[in-house]
């Protein structure tokens, strides 16, 4: 029976997977440092078993001999998905994934040190390489979907999504902000004229830090008896859906960027947390993509806790754990302004929302241009320079480490990876209106803490979803229409326009 | 070539046991509880695919194949120890051990509900199974290694290790111990009587609890850059060599307990820490044994952290991370009274060093009677009752939980394990003799807390043997002679018996 077959092996791919979650959790939480060496073969071992089983030949004909078997709706569905993984899996030669990942490994590893020199010129040989086999694979993975090269490697992250689609979204976003962008950051000098921005007053011990980075998990709706917080250098959001291993760092001179790095993680949690449980070994049971993936971060993020609507729960929970000294005199304006500082900046992980698409949308443009072989590596400085000034009015001319170099992406041969951060928080502010329409008292529940129904809808509409529909597809379903950046501009103008 | 080729299945049974050594040590620290049941099926799974892969048919013939390559001392060393264990693995039908299995996970899980209720009636019949599996298991080892059954079942934990050589040992021990008991209980009273036991001036806060256990750590050889100290409900040694998960628990109102645990936890981990680390995924570069195991825990433990020698290095430590008033007016007389008390008591984990073998040697008196089918289940509680009346003036008529239902090693069908813990307190004592003719001023050593030369020794001859040696010739090649119980006797009457 080849649906049992496919089903055993999904067990023995899920166990694999589970176990490379928890490794890696655990490697930036727990590991000391002299484990590393023997974790790293560990983990490489691993996943080059879970390759080979994942990509066995044999595995095409249980495929479609399953496809002429019996099968529930749910049992097809898993194999619609299962059948799309196993295509991309096996759709590039060995050999040339072995070329491929040795070149970004070096890249890669190279970039770590060459990012703090700003060498561009012995990065950029490198990166030629990364780039050329970034082509060739664009242009098998077009052939075996038919897709277009640029959008069978975007599929990888965001199956479904399109430049068809990207394009005109991105090109109405990009020239609302060229506009909208000068306007807000006057909008915002004025407003810190008439209310100047107040210091936080700190040290915040980091135990406190945690005591409120808890109560706002739990309230938002992260489910501790299915996942925990730890600490570690770079935050994520990592372990399997009934074992989330989320993460964060401290400062001590301010508490905010943390609140919000602690709830950023905790809208992926949840996405994690709320996926169908029943044959969860199933692919049709995984989170769709890296685009859906960002706007349940930013749902919780952008959407909600930047949010007066969040912030007049907050508030008082901050007395509590961090001591009322912290916003005696403070209005909820006061801490807006704080969480809502906009600035043209040169790095895109520093942005905020109103800058960042701006920086994803030039690194959009030039993949296109870097993937079809418009452009070539040595073109990227002069490109990126202006672009940027542009879009936002800097110059990154003789500085790498703030231009072109700022990203691991690229140098980790991670194209078609930008797009997500965008369209999710597009995704976001459409989810958010759709929700609304059905529950129109959503935000004084949030003033209340009350996110029952919110969460209900969301898992409703995206999380029990798991992966049975595309990117779009699963838009429309959650939101009755397809994605229109009309939602986002509306949120950023209510948000940073003038009033 | 077949070396190599048992060289790629060695690095991946070395990754699959990685992670599921890393996963169960995560599994009792970090993971939250509903993190469970997705978790033991993912370490199921993981333990299947190790067991297939390290049983496969063909490997029949790489081994003999390998045999006449060309290999060296080390490669040949690996080969024999692999395909020992080859041996231990394959010899057993898989049906037989798949009901074997699940007969003693009905009878474990049983017995967790039944031992608190003292219900040996409804135990009873599962355990009967579990023994008449252990009976056939022992059997077929038996005529795959050519040993006595019982043997064949002690050969999985104590390589090499036989009654003929363990009966006249535990005879002469019980022997001793049974006159000596009464005597040393009698010392102690008198020495209460010149010198009271002093009250322990608590609470002992967990955090400074911690700090004195890492510090002792430390001084002992403990490698943090090469493992960590958790807290879980049990104790244990987890995880691998180069990433050790140590845990300890602890009570407030004692802190003497729990430091002692962590230094026995830290013998076991320096154990692992000190083994070969080239070839590491090989099965020679593992640990010996449980007996040996169990020798370098009580080695720290026993040898030297309940000795004078160490609470000299020791008494000053406590005053730095506990406090100075803990130990105000005591001297180190009074603080062996703590750590050395003696008494009959009804629970093996919780028996002194005195009256532990006798808790053990009964368990191996009993054991070879039900392996040989001399005993039924329903002899148990009777013969237990006698025995632990001879050998300890107590009873356990109508006392189950205190008595035949303590132990999880029965239900769990572990026969042939129980020996190993006193074989080890055994090997301890002779190794610290062995070691002091070697180094005679070891003591002084261990005052000033200085380890380099102890450790040193225990490396070269125990830690970097790993698996060449069957357990009693590593203790030959360790100590210059057999397993010697005079090293033991002689220990306790120094101890325990009158000046």
């Amino acid at each position: 029976m080849s649906f049992e077959k496919l089903d055993t092996l999904n067990h023995t791919l899920h166990a694999l997977t589970h176990a490379m979650a928890i490794l890696g959790a655990d490697e930036s939480t727990n590991m000391p440092t002299g484990g590393g060496e023997a974790r790293a073969e560990a983990l490489s071992t691993l996943a080059a078993m879970e390759h080979e089983k994942a990509s066995a030949p044999e595995i095409a004909d249980w495929i479609d001999t399953a496809q002429n078997q019996d099968l529930s709706v749910d049992q097809a569905a898993g194999l619609a998905e299962f059948k799309r993984l196993y295509q991309q899996r096996t759709c590039l030669p060995a050999e040339f994934v072995g070329r491929k990942t040795k070149s970004a490994m070096m890249c890669e590893q190279a970039w770590r040190g060459l990012r703090a020199r700003g060498d561009w010129n012995s990065l950029a040989p490198l990166l030629s390489e990364v780039i050329d086999f970034a082509r060739e694979e664009a242009q098998m993975r077009a052939d075996a979907t038919g897709l277009a090269p640029y959008d069978a490697l975007i599929d990888q992250y965001d199956p479904g999504s399109r430049m068809a689609e990207i394009d005109p979204i991105f090109a109405q976003v990009k020239s609302f902000l060229k506009s909208f962008l000068p306007e807000a950051l006057e909008t915002q000098k004025q407003r810190h004229g008439k209310r100047p921005l107040k210091p936080l007053n700190g040290p915040f011990p980091i135990e406190k830090q945690r005591a409120l980075g808890h109560a706002a998990m739990q309230q938002v709706g992260f489910d501790f008896s299915h996942g925990r917080l730890d600490t570690s250098h770079h935050p994520f959001c990592g372990g399997v859906p009934t074992d989330i291993r989320m993460t964060t760092r401290y400062q001590t001179d301010t508490f905010l960027p943390g609140l919000m790095g602690i709830l950023h993680e905790t809208g992926h949690a949840q996405y994690e947390q709320g996926l169908p449980r029943a044959s969860a070994h199933w692919p049709h049971n995984l989170a769709r993509g890296m685009g859906i993936h960002e706007s349940q971060s930013l749902f919780v993020e952008m959407q909600i806790n930047r949010s007066p609507m969040f912030w007049k729960w907050a508030m008082p929970q901050v007395d509590k754990h961090l001591g009322t000294h912290v916003f005696e005199g403070w209005e909820i304006e006061d801490v807006l302004a704080h969480v809502n500082l906009i600035e043209a900046g040169f790095i895109r992980v520093d942005a905020d929302e109103v800058t960042y698409p701006l920086h994803v949308i030039m690194r959009y443009e030039m993949e296109q241009d870097l993937i079809s072989g418009a452009m070539q590596v040595k073109d990227i400085p002069e490109a990126w320079n202006a672009k940027i000034q542009d879009y936002l009015d800097l110059s990154t001319r003789d500085n790498m480490p703030d231009g072109p170099m700022q990203d691991v992406h690229w140098p980790a041969g991670l194209f078609g990876y930008f797009p997500s951060y965008t369209l999710g928080a597009m995704m976001a502010a459409q989810q958010w209106a759709a929700l609304v329409k059905e529950i129109p008292d959503a935000p004084e529940q949030i003033e209340t803490g009350d996110y029952s129904a919110i969460n209900a809808w969301r898992s409703k509409n995206i999380w029990q979803q798991g992966s049975r529909l595309s990117t779009p597809d699963l838009m429309k379903s959650a939101t009755g229409e397809a994605l229109n950046p009309d939602y986002f501009i509306a949120h950023l103008k209510k948000r940073y326009g003038e009033e």
